[in-house]
């Protein structure tokens, strides 16, 4: 407090104190930008990423684009194809919402045979939420007037990859040609200038740097739902176009990596979400599902958005097994990791949803567990 | 698409051509750090203001403060004088509310006779909101143990200004002791560690470094609250101890500086917001105040939040004045600007929250006017 502070600056930044709250990122071999970076879930709290930390996935890196010489092209099965320059998109009415994003690969590690000893980053950090502002999809496609025998829609973005997914054309109720996160213009690693959001449905589809929208009659079968994004099952055969995130919830206080001090009171805190609508429930067990306790919800509890659950808990200094199970608005049950892999085997990374456990040791250490 | 695009880094940045969304900032003479820099709102949509645009006011610069070495003192009035470490607060239950700050001085330049060709930040900016995650002020002075006399707390900052506030006990029913913004560790500029967070009351009462609150049995007097932050009325006297912020409202879209292009379908957009409860009602006008029209507001609407209001409307293309009036649920109505000025003068320039009259000239211009 004797000399004075720093001076301002037009856009601010974290502590240095808190270098440590960073994206980790892992990159194919060969390349710089094909691979993920995840958001560091266990050094956060409430519901909201900040857009530095938001997580991502690229598969040919993350294009430099000037707003002015993009266009946005719908086409196909329509009376009209538009193309969209940026200044037309701002005399377009938006709406607001918030929404978690989950790659349809996060915890894939947890199909495997052993707990993999990781942090909350590393096993579920490919998940984030925002506050979206865009455009309707549904009043351009109405602009282009929609052809009777439309029923999907390839959505491709402007990376070198040319990164597209099939949609199916119930998704645009909800879906958004995201401008805004959190506020600010979408970042370049979140598709500036212009995403597809699809609340609730898995990372992918919500297309980065988006470029064309072709009304289709079925799915165009790209490369990226062909080869990635599908659901091997132990007969062979493989699930494709298994769209929305299934309830899910985890702890990320404490979590592997942080150890309890002292036996004493603590707080449980966790994130819940589903891509069928609100989280209706979330109980906690301190036994590995022996017995459960319902966790408060943070309010507003918001339709395909990250819920923060909490709750209080005393540790005796003993052996613990912490578990967290949501419940959706569409009653179902975030299913025990067995009852997942009974149905799915172990041969996919996609969509695994099934309840994690923390195990606390003697001296308060945490680690991950299949319990 | 050519050629791959950039690598991943560890905490992102907005696009480079959006170098111009950027806080505009002022010092006092003979200081780098004395004054306040202002959020950018003609350029952001949804309700969140993204972290490194927060609006700042600083006494003498930003602190850079060690969070190890950092203490927060409850002393005064209690039966239990207490000294906390941010490693004893990591141990307490926290709660996450979405809450503006706005200065006390923000739109003060509209109490003045002409009416000032500023854009919406130089008028505006000192106003955000962002998603809060902390401790309940209440949970520690219960702990402390407040006697029966304490009426008041003086909050105290770890800034070289050492700025503080006297605050009634009532608004500890609603106070966080902030950790989290926007799901991060508070920026340095917004009190990192910490910061009072006092949803509704005026900015600067939410004491940024928070070091010290002293439970008092009447207000301290400190030197922020006689020679600033008070209301100078026609007769010579002042008002003081003014907190919450009334009912207010801004169209952010258009606003001077922008122009409109062509006559046709616009959306025009704005905020609201009220330190009093929830906005319940926005109206806007196109003929300076003569006929209003009812605005769809973002849900989810939030308490003592930013809310977004959008109506649809159709310029004809000869001139108008815009205007927007809020209501909140306390069932207070924005005044005009010469409602607002009877009552309190012009000497002052803290609480503006008149309605606000954008001109649209012949050619699409606008202009701040008083209408």
């Amino acid at each position: 407090m004797r000399e004075p502070g720093s001076p301002f600056v037009g856009y601010g930044q974290p502590s240095r104190f808190e270098s440590k709250v960073v994206r980790t990122f892992s990159s194919a071999p060969g390349t710089t930008g094909t691979g993920s970076s995840r958001t560091p879930l266990q050094r956060l709290n409430g519901t909201i990423t900040p857009n530095g930390l938001h997580f991502e996935r690229h598969h040919s890196g993350i294009p430099d684009i000037d707003p002015t010489a993009h266009r946005l092209l719908i086409h196909g099965l329509v009376k009209r194809p538009l193309v969209f320059t940026l200044e037309a998109l701002s005399r377009y009415p938006t709406e607001t919402r918030i929404a978690f994003i989950e790659c349809g690969g996060n915890t894939g590690a947890l199909y495997q045979k052993e707990a993999a000893q990781l942090d909350l980053q590393a096993s579920h950090g490919l998940l984030s939420c925002a506050e979206w502002t865009g455009i309707r999809l549904a009043l351009l496609l109405e602009e282009a007037g929609v052809e009777p025998q439309a029923q999907w829609l390839l959505a491709e973005g402007a990376d070198a990859a040319g990164m597209s997914r099939s949609v199916p054309m119930k998704a645009v109720d909800e879906a958004l040609i995201a401008l805004y996160q959190n506020g600010e213009r979408v970042r370049p690693s979140n598709g500036y200038p212009l995403r597809l959001l699809l609340p609730g449905y898995e990372g992918n589809m919500n297309v980065k740097w988006l470029r064309r929208l072709k009304v289709t009659a079925g799915p165009t079968m790209t490369k990226d739902e062909t080869s990635k994004y599908t659901i091997l099952l132990p007969s062979g055969k493989s699930l494709q176009f298994v769209f929305p995130i299934e309830a899910k919830s985890v702890i990320t206080n404490p979590s592997p990596g942080s150890s309890l001090q002292a036996a004493g009171l603590y707080e449980i805190s966790g994130l819940a979400w589903s891509g069928y609508g609100k989280i209706s429930r979330v109980e906690v067990s301190a036994d590995g599902g022996k017995s459960w306790a319902p966790a408060a919800l943070q309010e507003p509890v918001l339709p395909k958005a990250l819920t923060r659950f909490r709750v209080p808990w005393r540790w005796d200094g003993g052996p613990a097994v912490l578990q967290s199970r949501a419940t959706d608005s569409s009653g179902y049950v975030q299913p025990t990791r067995a009852a997942l892999i009974a149905e799915r085997g172990t041969k996919t990374f996609y969509h695994f949803n099934g309840i994690t456990s923390w195990a606390i040791g003697e001296h308060g250490e945490v680690r991950h567990v299949y319990a």
